[in-house]
């Protein structure tokens, strides 16, 4: 890569500009304004934290070679999650493993990440420099780097804290072909892990609610568990991370977007039983709530077995479970209980879990 | 392209799901749950704004295949521009303009974009479908289309109707090595129109000053001016587009990225004259004042007059001027006035204009 984090705006130290110390702690409307204040907060601070050099090769695009005959694939995800950090991670990790999620979706592996920053007046100087540090160890176990970024201030009380869109480009693997339109009656549903972890992660420190059992975000990068497939050879037909909406959602999605319908098997879904706990207190769906860290996998049902064996080989896919099949139009998800009745399973009505990502 | 618009969690219609019509016109938390509401938000107004399909193509990240041996620019660029709306422009337009610009910066025409919106509670749906309006128009003009998304949305108070982050993969133009590591003293330093239109144009409408003369924003694309160059065989050292912090900062940027110092004619400069008296009763400098339809352009002497004529060939290059070359260490930028005297001319502090892009 040439131009390794050129952040628009981004120049070196230099000592005829002297700069002196930050007046303060927190950000300032003066460090978006493009001026000194600017620099100082680029130089000290964002620079550094995303492991990124400065100087002649820092400039408003990063550039770089892409392998020859490689397909890319090009996602972006705004993290607005309040609070800022949760249990099991923080805006920080969800942007990067948001962006690097929806890559793996598309079959790819992450090639570079763009930071785009927006910053509230008043932010603790020391709550950017928790979540840049943050991005930087996702990106670095995802195997990708920030290579450019930009950075704003809003004014006190048109933001809240801060908000992180992260853009990302990835090779799609070769000869993968992964997306709805390769789902037919007939496929196998397979879900990486447990459901529903995220977001009750997120919501019992917003609400103040103690479980006996703490809740833990699953937010981590589905990039292995995509490797895993390809490596054992499997034809994989779909993927999506179930993130706001949780699986209902994504599996309405593809029922719709492939016309299809999905019977899915209620007592197969893995959900911990803190989860499941939580949801009921709260009148929640665990199907409804938000994944960080899993996949729904769609193959045909004759890789099914080796699908299952392949991620289960893996800590993150340890709970890998077949939950359902593939069948012809209409579009419909329906899901058969424990009890063996049947229910059409929806979407959510969207008003449940504002803000969880 | 395979995924035209996958902004993720993009459904099709189907009538077993039956939307009703919406409650209200503005909007609402909802909207973000990942639930109905925002499948319903995306289909009817996301998606047919910016042009795009949806159904069995739409997934959580784009593909597309990349020009054998092309080598790849990427940026990212937030808006959080007040008010949403200003003379020549809007915050859609910025948004585009802002990632094709500082792709061009790179050398690099614009691939492809993405879209990342910040919606406040409350906001008008209305003023959404107007800025994705712009956003369309603006992608058309600059020759490329936002091919990927995400929508938040955040509660009423912690934003300010709505921010934009963009992001753009582009193309760097065959043989094309265009940064700060390239400018060498003897280099000339030509900029590609008056300078400071937008900082006025948006601190007008925001502050309610009326002028005489109406100033409108800069705000437009500049890859005909970089073809421009290309086609005439300049070789171009360096290209940096005057935004936040004006020509001063990219100049105090470029001196201390390349290690030379700069000699600007300050006469030479182009200020439409309302601006410049916009700025003398504000106590404002036009060259801190933002451009967003500018290039500074620096080329071999030798290639200058020919750069001139190229840039000249174009509407929107017709007052390009030569203003200044680049000298040896230290890394300073120094005017020459009117009058003959020299002074440094630094940064702004940072502080004048906040929240102009």
């Amino acid at each position: 890569m040439r131009g390794v984090l050129p952040i628009s705006a981004v120049v070196v130290s230099l000592e005829v500009h002297c700069p002196a110390p930050l007046p303060s702690d927190v950000v300032q409307l003066a460090h978006g304004g493009g001026g000194r204040a600017m620099w100082r907060l680029l130089q000290e601070i964002v620079l550094p934290a995303v492991g990124a050099g400065s100087g002649a090769h820092a400039h408003d695009a990063a550039t770089f070679a892409v392998p020859p005959g490689a397909r890319l694939a090009f996602t972006t995800d705004a993290s607005v999650v309040r609070p800022l950090f949760f249990p099991g991670g923080d805006i920080g990790r969800l942007a990067v493993f948001g962006a690097v999620n929806d890559l793996a979706a598309a079959g790819a592996r992450p090639l570079a990440l763009s930071l785009s920053l927006i910053l509230e007046e008043g932010l603790a100087l020391e709550t950017l420099r928790r979540v840049l540090a943050s991005v930087e160890a996702a990106a670095r176990t995802s195997g990708v780097r920030v290579v450019t970024g930009d950075t704003k201030v809003v004014d006190r009380g048109k933001g809240d804290g801060l908000y992180v869109s992260m853009a990302g480009i990835g090779v799609v693997a070769p000869g993968a072909d992964v997306g709805p339109w390769r789902i037919r009656p007939g496929d196998a549903l397979i879900v990486t892990g447990d459901v529903g972890r995220h977001g009750i992660a997120v919501l019992s420190v917003r609400e103040g609610i103690a479980f006996e059992s703490p809740v833990e975000s699953d937010c981590a990068p589905v990039t292995g568990l995509l490797d895993a497939l390809l490596g054992a050879g499997i034809e994989i037909h779909c993927l999506r991370d179930p993130t706001r909406g949780g699986l209902s959602a994504v599996m309405n999605e593809l029922a719709i977007a492939s016309e299809v319908s999905i019977v899915v098997d209620e007592a197969a879904i893995p959900v911990d039983a803190p989860v499941a706990a939580a949801c009921e207190l709260l009148g929640l769906d665990p199907l409804a709530m938000a994944c960080e860290g899993r996949l729904l996998v769609v193959v045909p049902d004759a890789d099914a077995d080796r699908a299952l064996a392949a991620l289960r080989s893996l800590p993150e896919g340890a709970r890998a479970a077949r939950i359902g099949r593939v069948e012809g139009a209409p579009a419909r998800v329906t899901a058969v209980t424990a009890l063996g009745t049947r229910h059409v399973l929806d979407f959510a009505s969207g008003e449940q879990l504002p803000r969880i990502c």
